[in-house]
Formats: C-alpha cells, sequence, structure tokens
C-alpha cells in the first residue's frame, strides 16, 4: 500500500486523464479530476458550466465580469476579487483536504503548487509531441487546422491560468519531481514509471 | 541484454555523470562522457584543453579566434568554420558510430538532438533543484556566491551551444522521453527509473 499523493499536470489530449485513471486502480487509491466538478459544486456553490470552463484555465473573457467583491484598503487602493480567484481558493482547500485524507491522484488544478511541500507528494509532468497530439485528435474528427488551434488555445490558458496562480512556468521541469513523454513512452509504460514510485 | 542507446542531458551538478556510470554499470553497456575528449582527441587532433572547453560549451571568447577556414561563396557571401563547429561535427559523427555500435550511455554533448530519430534511443534530460546543487557544492568547498556563479555560466554556457547547434530549448521536456529530478528521487531511484526502459 504506498502513502503517495500523485500529482498529474499534462498537456491537452497528452493522456493525462486516462494515465491517472491506470495508477489510480494499479495502485488502489482514489483519483480526482472530473470529481472536481460535483465537489466544488457542492462545497462552493459554483455551477458545474462555470467550474469546468474556469477551474483550471484562464478566462477568455473580461475577468470583471466575474468580481464578486471589491475591498477598498486604508490608502484607497482596491482589491478585486473574482468569482475565479474563489475558485482557486476553494479547490486548493478541498486539494490540501484531500492529501491529508490520504494516498490519491489528482489531475491538474495547480495541485503540484498546491502540495509543493508535502513530503508524500509525487509531481508528475505528461507531454507528447505536437504532431502525435494533433493525429490523435484527427481521428477523433478534428481537422488538423481545428486541432492545432484548440491545443494551443488549451495549453496557452492552462499556462496563463498556472502562472497567475503559482508565479511559476507551467511544464518548466524544476517543478516536477518527473516528467513524461507519453506519446514515446506509451501509456501503459508512463503508468508503471509513476507507479514504481509508490 | 538492452538494445537500447541512452542519451543523459543534465544540468550542471545534477549527477548526470554519476547517473551514467551507475546505469551502464546496471546494464553491462558502454558509457561515454570524458571518454570523448581522448577519442576527440585521437579522432580529430583537437588538444584535450579545447575539447573540454568547447565539447559542449559556448565559447566565452571571441569565436573569430576560433575561425580555421572562410570560404566565400559564388554570391560573394562569406561562410566562417569554426574550430568548435569541427569538433561538433566530429563528434556528431563519432556519436552516430557509437549508436551504430550497440547499446551504451552517453553524456552531454548533443546526443539527444543527433540521435533524434533513432528509434532504440532512450533520451533523459537529468536536474535538480538550484538550492539542492549550490549546498552540494558548498560541501565541495565553494562558498553559496561563487557556487551560484559557477552553476549559472556552466548552465548558460550548455544552453547557448544547445542552441546554436540545434535550434532548440535546452531542457525542454519536449526534446527528451523522460526528465528525472535527481534532487527529489535521489541517484539510485533516478538510475533503477531510467534502467527499467531498456
Amino acid at each position: 500500500m504506498t502513502n503517495k499523493i500523485f500529482t498529474i499536470s499534462r498537456e491537452y489530449c497528452s493522456g493525462g486523464r486516462t494515465v491517472g485513471e491506470m495508477l489510480a486502480k494499479k495502485l488502489g487509491i482514489p483519483l480526482y479530476d472530473k470529481e472536481f466538478v460535483d465537489a466544488m459544486a457542492q462545497e462552493c456553490g459554483f455551477s458545474h458550466e462555470f467550474i469546468e470552463e474556469i477551474g483550471e484555465y484562464a478566462t477568455v473573457t473580461n475577468s470583471f465580469l466575474f468580481s464578486i467583491a471589491v475591498s477598498t484598503h486604508m490608502d484607497g487602493s482596491t482589491n478585486m476579487i473574482t468569482a475565479a480567484d474563489r475558485l482557486y481558493a476553494c479547490q486548493a482547500n478541498y486539494i490540501q483536504e484531500l492529501a491529508e485524507k490520504g494516498p490519491c491522484v489528482i489531475v491538474g488544478r495547480c495541485a503540484d503548487y498546491i502540495l509543493r511541500d508535502d513530503p508524500n507528494a509525487v509531481h508528475a509532468f505528461l507531454y507528447a509531441d505536437f504532431k502525435q497530439r494533433i493525429s490523435h485528435m484527427n481521428a477523433n474528427g478534428l481537422s488538423e487546422k481545428e486541432a492545432a488551434k484548440l491545443l494551443k488555445e488549451k495549453d496557452g490558458r492552462r499556462r496563463v491560468y498556472y502562472k497567475h496562480y503559482t508565479g511559476r512556468n507551467w511544464g518548466e521541469p524544476q517543478n516536477y519531481d518527473i516528467c513524461l513523454n507519453t506519446a514515446r513512452l506509451g501509456l501503459e509504460k508512463t503508468t508503471d514509471i509513476l507507479a514504481s514510485m509508490a
């Protein structure tokens, strides 16, 4: 039985969700990925659509729209708290609670940063060659142009979100214990390597 | 018996040489690192000092000093070939010969790029937290300030060298199959993970 908490950060369409599932199954520990959506809806009262759209992506709309509280300081400056900030704080609390409860696999949501000082955490970044990800999406019915646009947009919004809340550069090896190229290794080997760290 | 060729790129003082040695020993295959110096001296006639200084570091002196041939094209433009370019070409040939000979571990020298299309090659990048590398160098008698300066200089020169000859960004996960944080994993676990890919 492992005592590890695995955080999996991943490029869009690199197989991160699937590896998370395979790893959790292999080690017999719970997985948290889409599960966040229900938990955040229940714990913090956000809508499912809002959590899916903003839960780990920088907003593409004007963040002022999401403003829910403006506080004025003694010096007259103001501090805007957006709904996205509230959701981040809610997720961060929830991730810390999960880590205290016991071993698990957490996909995305800046969990690597939130649990950066947890000695039981293993932080992994999964990525794949751009071309391989494109061809995977081709197989799912998208044209090459559409797939390339979607990949760049999704990764770009994750990068901005991560930078905003952590101050770090998303996908920079120094943030993680291990980075694995799923296109070169395959999902099974990727899972095996991660499981060997349990 | 493995049929793999391991290329190990590494941050300065991250334990790359040691992991290379441990991996080669574990798999019973040859290691090429400092061995390049003798081979390049013998095959291409460069001095040991020159190979150690320029074999994988961008030069800090004026590259014009190393100019050994200037060819003039039909249109009047000139093409300068430096001794550093000659050494790179010589090393690249040698690395391809080594890969054809059979399984081995090759440390540094842009081997990941030179063997990027070799289906038997596993490309690894080893890195470690800056603070951990500093304290390792402290233990070897350098002050914190001296250590930080040396680390930045060595990594910086490797980065420039790599960019110059490959067009890629050194240490960017997409160039490698696997990236391992030796400070977090330890050298033994790092070696085990790599060996599991044989």
